[in-house]
C-alpha cells in the first residue's frame, strides 16, 4: 500500500462561491478521491489550517508520497515545516507539487531557483506527452486538452529536471515544460494543470496522470533518513 | 579561428524553382555566407555530389564543427562516411543538424533512437527561449516568430537531451523540443527550424541562433580521437 | 508477470574448462537460475549459437527485458538482429547489457559513442551505491566487495547517462561508473562486473542488483512499436 | 574580461599554524595569485571577516564568477547574504564552491539536497577525468595524483548532475564525484579537492582546472537578473 499525503491550502475553495462549487470538498477533497478509489493506496488529506504538527516528524515518516496544492498562502507555511518536508524528501518521500505549488516554499528549496514563469489567467491548453513510454504516461493519449486553463509560459526558471514528460500548448500563443521529474533523494513531479477555477482535477486525463505520478514516485523501500555525514575512521581497505 | 564545414545535400534547390529562388547558390552558400561574416570562422561548403573523401578523414580532422542540411536522400549518405563523421564527432568535432537532419543517418547513430516526429507542412512556428542564459540563447529574444515553417511535432522520439534550449509552438496545435543539445564526445546541437520553401536561413535570429550555436560546439581543444580501449597492465598504485 | 530472456555468447564457458567449471550451465543458465526464483518473472535463455530467430521479431514482442552477456563474438551477431533488437528498445523493451557487453553492438549503436574504457585483468574491486535510493540500489549495502574482477577504468565513452547508481573502486587505483542508466525508448542499466573467469553471479548482492535492474527496466505497459513519423494533416486546432 | 571574486572563510590560516605556514596570504590569496596571471581575468578576494556589502548587489553585479572556501563557519554566512549570492547566481553569475563548501548554506540551497558525505582525514587521492573533452578538462591529464587529501566519499547527497567530469579514488578504499557542474540560471562547479592542511592549491593541476572552471563559468553576457514571474495580459497571438 502507498500511503499518500494530500496536502491543500484550502483558502479558495472557501473565499470564492465559483471555486466551491467545482470543489465542494475542496481540491485535497477531490484529489483524494479520485486517489482513494486506487486499490494499492491509502490516502489522508491535510489543510494549511491544521496545526503544524500535520506536517510532523511523524506524520511525514508514514507519508510515502506528498501532494502539494497552494497558491495564495505560500508564506503562511512556516520554514520550520518546510524544512521538515523537505528533509523527508531527501530521505525518500515523493513529493507531487501541483500547478501554483511552483511557488511554494517546498519547490523553491527543491529546486533552488525562482521557479519563476509567465501566466496569464483562462487559455485553452493542449497537453502533449513528450516521453510516451514513461510510467507517469501510461494509459495517457499523445494529446489532450483542457478547455480552460491558467496559461504558464516559459521560461519556467528550474533546474535542467531529469526528464520532460509532457509539455503545453496555449492557444493564446505560450509552451511550457507541464509536467517534469527530479530527483533530490525521493522522485519529484511537478504537474501545472489544475487553476482553482476550472474543473482541472475532475478531467479523468488530469486524473490518470496523477495517479501514475503517485505510483512512480513511491519509494521503493523507505529509508526514512537522509544520507547522512558520517567520519569513516575505519577504513574499508 | 574555428574552423566550420557546411555539408548540404542541395538537390530540392536545384529541382524545385521555388527553392532555388529562395537559395540561388544553396542552403549551404547562404548559411556560410552568414558565417563567413563572423570574423572567428572559417567556412567551407560540401555537398552530397562531391566525391566521398570530400568528408574524408583529414578533411574531418581540420574541422571543428560540422553543420549538416539533408532531406530527401540520407540514404545517398555511404555508412562508411557516417562511421567516419561520427568517429569524428566521438573525438571531439561539434555537429550542428538542421531540420530535417534529424533523419539523417548520422544523427540516428548518435542518438540511438528512431529520431522520428510527427510533420505537417506550412504553419506559423514561435520559437520560445527556454534556457536564456545559454550561450546558445545570447542575444535571442525570449520568443520570436517564423511565419512559414514545416511543423514538427512532439512526440520527438531522441534520448534525454542534455539541455533544451529552444521550444516551439506551432498555430495548428502542436508543441516540439525545437533547440536540443547532446554530448557524444563532441558537442551537438540540433535545430529544427529550416524547411526548405521558406527563407529561414535568411531570418537574422535564426542565423544568430547558428552563429552562437557554432562557437558553442566548437571544441575547446580538438583531440583528433576518441577515447582509446587499452590494456592497462601497468597499475597506478 | 515479467518476461525475461538472457542472451549469452556462450563461447568462453565450453572453451575454457576453467570457466566451465565455474558456469556449468553457461552464464545464461546461472542468472536464469537466480531471476527463475522470483516470483515475478518468466525467464528464458538464448545463446549465439541458435538460429537468428531466436531474436525474432516475434521472441522480441514477448520480452520485457533483454539481458545481454557477450564478449569475444560480438561481430558475429548480424546487424540485422541488432536493428531489431535495438528497435524493440525504442519501443521500450528493457534492455540490461553485461559486462564486456559495453562493446556489443547492441549498447554501441544506443550509446552513439565507442563504449571505450581502459581495462586490466584481475583487481579486487569494490562497488558503491551512489543513488542509496534509487530503485536498482533496494537492499544493496553502501558498498560491497568482488575479490577478484576484470578492473574497467575511465575514462568509459559513454553519453552522459541517466543516473550513475553504482561507482567502482579498483585496488589497482582506477574507478569506474559500473552501474548507469539510459533512457532510449526503453529503459537500458549498464553493469560493469561479470567477467567469466570469476564466479561474480554468484554473488548474491551481485544477483540483487540484477533482479532489480529488471524490475525497473520492466515497461508498465509494452507499447511493441516506437514513436511513429506521421505526416499530420488534420490539425488539432 | 572575467571579473572573479575569491570568496574565503580564512579562519584556519590563522589559527593554526601549520595551516598558516602552507597558504601565508590565505586560500583566497593563493587562488587569486594563480588566476591573477591569466590575462583574461580580474580577480578580487573577500572574506568572512569583511562587512556584510562585501557581498552586496554591487559586487556581485560585477563579478561573473564567485569561488567559494568555507569550513567551519558556514553558520556565520547571514541567511540574507546567501540569499543574495543565490539570486546572483540565479541571474547567471557563475559558481565555484570548492572541497568544504559542499556544505556551505549557499551549495545546499542551490542543490536542494543534503550535501553530505563521508569523509576521514589524510589519504592518497587519484583523480580521473572521466569526461576528457569537457572545457574544465582541457590540459588535465587522465589522472593524476594527491599524495594528502581529506578523503570525501559516497554516497554524496546532491541531485543528479549535469555531467560528471572528475572523479576520486582514495587509497582508502572509497570513491567520490570529485568534480562535477550543474545549471542554476548560472553555471555551478563544485571541485573536491582543497584541505586546508595540505597544499592542493599550490598544485599546478588543481590550478588549471580552477583556471578552466572559471572560464566555463563565466556567462557570455551578463542577465543581471533572474527570469521574472510575470502576468502577461497581451497575447502572442
Amino acid at each position: 500500500m502507498i500511503n499518500v499525503l494530500v496536502w491543500n491550502e484550502y483558502l479558495h475553495e472557501r473565499m470564492y462561491e465559483g471555486v466551491g462549487r467545482i470543489y465542494p470538498r475542496g481540491i485535497h477533497g477531490c484529489i483524494a478521491e479520485f486517489l482513494g478509489r486506487c486499490d494499492d493506496m491509502n490516502v489522508k488529506t491535510v489543510t494549511l489550517e491544521d496545526e503544524d504538527d500535520a506536517l510532523s516528524d511523524e506524520v511525514l515518516s508514514e507519508t510515502d508520497v506528498l501532494i502539494w496544492w497552494g497558491h495564495m498562502a505560500h508564506d503562511k507555511v512556516s520554514n520550520e515545516t518546510v524544512d521538515r518536508v523537505v528533509r523527508h524528501i531527501n530521505g525518500g518521500m515523493g513529493f507531487i507539487p501541483l500547478h501554483s505549488a511552483h511557488h511554494s516554499k517546498v519547490m523553491k528549496k527543491l529546486c533552488g531557483t525562482t521557479c519563476n514563469l509567465g501566466w496569464r489567467n483562462d487559455d485553452k491548453e493542449r497537453i502533449w506527452t513528450v516521453s510516451p513510454m514513461h510510467p507517469i504516461a501510461q494509459g495517457i493519449p499523445e494529446h489532450f486538452e483542457l478547455p480552460h486553463e491558467e496559461m504558464y509560459s516559459e521560461p519556467f526558471d528550474i533546474p535542467n529536471p531529469d526528464e520532460v514528460v509532457f509539455m503545453g500548448w496555449f492557444a493564446g500563443g505560450e509552451v511550457f515544460r507541464s509536467g517534469v521529474t527530479f530527483t533530490r533523494g525521493g522522485r519529484i513531479f511537478y504537474f501545472q494543470p489544475g487553476h482553482e477555477e476550472y474543473p482541472t482535477y475532475h478531467n479523468e486525463t488530469v486524473q490518470r496522470v496523477i495517479i501514475n505520478a503517485v505510483r512512480w514516485a513511491a519509494p521503493v523501500t523507505r529509508a526514512h533518513r537522509c544520507i547522512p555525514v558520517e567520519n569513516r575512521k575505519r577504513l574499508p581497505e
